[in-house]
């Protein structure tokens, strides 16, 4: 995938090249999703003109754009038309039930772009250069918008990570959501199981979009919310499971260690702690996306990092949990690590 | 190279995810060079300690940005130290005389890189963002800055113009070098055939780059600086050769036409004209460099473009040219096209 991998052949300066312009890249992809481009795309015919005239665009900038997303793989280019390739036709054009078009604003979301216009400075620090916590600042707007953006990201996680903390359980049990989000990890498990209830716990301005989704899978009537921090609110309980889905990473070991006790501490005995995290290798640098993502925890958080199996069961054990095991999801970067209180 | 090029395998996103955070390969590359890193990773050993202290930077900063470059090929690492890959050792040490580090001021200069903030806004309007006329708005001093930094990426370039606008000729002669940026190209002239006069043409305080550049080459006392507007000024004349590299793309088919006519007025008959260019096929998506390359003059220009050997040939002959022919260089996305007087 990148140039600078591959031993044979002539040495060339293509990864630097490559590397200093790959944020054309983001933008492309980014002006293409908010030009409903990929709508075009898919009502065709798909020659410049059509496709200008839907986006209200020039026809040099459209014809230059799909270009870009044919060099680099999202499109195809035939007879100087432009048509879906697989990727677009499944996870851009917005028709499509698995389309990711949404997940753009939180990804390309422009205050987290420009910490990276800060790189040398935040790496010099050690820390993000956003105020205050970053992203883990208390009722940041930001995990609103993760919440209504990011659930066609996850969605594709809901179901095994739900097989993973039910392992066929079908009675009646409690379970703890923490950074519920868009909620769709707790509505999985009432799915799953018509005889479980479901806390969901976060911001209160984001249980708001967590509620709308268990509406609308219908099982709003076993879904309750716990507004707050994870870290102040009183959790309740006994739970059967608790939840920890894409909230670790955010915040150093002592503070995670610390969670996860109060964690154990909400549940029966016996029961246990799922979370959802990007795990890499323990050489920190594969497999690329769950490695990759450490980044991200260092220009957005004061702490946070990408934790490895080695790094997650030392935490778990410093919790008092036991029975550590990792269950990497297929054909995902993310990985289920559960343990048992 | 792009995950959606690929169509083994089940279909996954993993293209739209590496395209949203391609940005940070940018941001990333850009900080370690400001950071001085690769003079850190040359000079040993490589432990975060060691690098953090060079670097005047927090370890938790520089683990995960060294960890980032080696997910990204361009640092190897090996018992949890950093070392030079081969391509960091040749194109990002400061120390190698083949160092490309100076070209990230230019290819990541912060006013260029808002443009794609701006993406959306871009394609609709179908010009850059960019104040006036862009890059080429007259006097910019961005061009100052690329006389200053891109010549280590065009250098490799100048020994295969040369050859080919010289042909062995080593009798006097007189070039005109148009846009001379850093005057690499002219210079290399003047370096192989010692009878040769070079004229260098741009703005005047980038021709101080070229002329610090002829004296650093010994070839400053047969080297002139006619300063001004490639569209403006009196060209004189005339001349063996025209060199007019990385310019057409700038600006439209009938602007190019005009200038081109302007050389071919101002060269002796038979002499000759030589373009390099990014020249995409006629597909105009490959190969992915020079194709790609529409995109920087989609946001940097009014009217620019990469274009093609069809394009090309089509406005020298409108200009009165004959013989075109074209030159690709090897292990470069450059091509050198050239046509007779």
């Amino acid at each position: 995938m990148h140039p600078g991998n591959q031993p044979e052949g002539p040495l060339t300066p293509a990864v630097v090249f490559e590397m200093l312009q790959a944020h054309q890249r983001t933008a492309a992809l980014k002006a293409a999703i908010d030009l409903d481009l990929f709508t075009a795309i898919g009502d065709g015919p798909g020659d410049v003109a059509s496709i200008a005239r839907h986006c209200k665009a020039s026809e040099r900038g459209v014809r230059i754009l799909c270009d870009f997303l044919v060099i680099n793989g999202v499109l195809v280019k035939e007879s100087g038309c432009y048509l879906h390739s697989a990727t677009s036709a499944a996870f851009l054009d917005p028709r499509s039930p698995a389309s990711l078009a949404s997940i753009a604003q939180f990804l390309a979301n422009p205050a987290m772009r420009e910490t990276y216009d800060n790189l040398a400075e935040v790496v010099r620090n050690g820390r993000t250069s956003l105020p205050g916590e970053g992203t883990v600042e208390p009722e940041n707007p930001v995990w609103v918008q993760f919440a209504e953006t990011m659930a066609p990201m996850m969605a594709p996680m809901a179901a095994p990570l739900g097989a993973v903390v039910l392992e066929g359980h079908n009675g009646p049990m409690h379970v703890l959501d923490i950074a519920a989000g868009h909620g769709l990890f707790g509505i999985e498990i009432a799915k799953q199981n018509p005889h479980a209830r479901v806390t969901g716990l976060d911001w209160a301005p984001v249980l708001r979009v967590a509620l709308d989704n268990a509406r609308k899978a219908g099982v709003h009537e076993r879904y309750n919310m716990l507004p707050g921090s994870a870290f102040d609110v009183d959790f309740g309980g006994p739970y059967d499971a608790v939840l920890l889905t894409n909230f670790l990473h955010h915040f150093d070991k002592p503070t995670c260690v610390g969670l996860l006790k109060k964690v154990r501490g909400a549940l029966k005995p016996g029961g246990r702690v799922a979370t959802l995290e990007f795990v890499p290798n323990e050489d920190r640098v594969s497999p690329p996306m769950p490695a990759a993502f450490a980044l991200t925890m260092l220009t957005s958080t004061p702490a946070g990092d990408a934790y490895t199996l080695n790094d997650l069961s030392a935490m778990y054990a410093d919790a008092g949990f036991t029975n550590t095991k990792s269950h990497p999801i297929p054909l995902s970067p993310h990985t289920v690590v559960t343990g048992h209180a």
